[in-house]
């Protein structure tokens, strides 16, 4: 199982609205996808790992593939709309994270 | 939900052993945390969002809890005993992310 990660860096000035990104983003993913999509998972930051620091990201969001080959030709077909709808819910550029499923 | 990710960076010369992970370290946790653990997950990581780039982070791991205050008081409890292992599978300082559950 491969686990793709979209992960919003927190930062000053950083807005990120998990309303829409909830209601709107996130389930046209699931639409376009489709069946190759296996699950999604979608997490907000709310801390570091010391008392009272920001989290290092202030969300984050999660696909699963059953392997790298379904991610990239959804991103093939379909990327280039998710990424046109990213200002709509964010100023964040996110960092990618391809990984593979131990446990 | 509360989800707290511990994130290993990705760095030349970065050591990861994903097998006493595994076998080790994550038992370990789940014994000593118990019934205040709801559920683990652990990833490696196998590329970044540019095609053949490094993954941001070598390795992941999950630790599910019903709330900030289960997730404090295991590691109040077990938190130096889990840290004292870490040199046991890496030399990567890890990056910690507590995280509400949205979806």
């Amino acid at each position: 199982m491969i686990k793709v990660s979209v992960l919003y860096p927190h930062k000053d000035g950083g807005k990120f609205d998990m309303d829409y990104y909830l209601r709107k983003h996130m389930p046209l993913v699931r639409e376009r996808l489709g069946a190759s999509l296996k699950s999604m998972a979608v997490e907000q930051g709310i801390g570091g790992g010391a008392p009272n620091s920001p989290p290092p990201f202030a969300a984050m969001g999660h696909l699963f593939f059953d392997d790298i080959g379904a991610f990239k030709s959804g991103m093939e077909s379909h990327g280039a709309e998710f990424m046109a709808d990213i200002p709509n819910f964010t100023n964040i550029e996110p960092t990618i994270q391809v990984s593979e499923v131990k446990l």
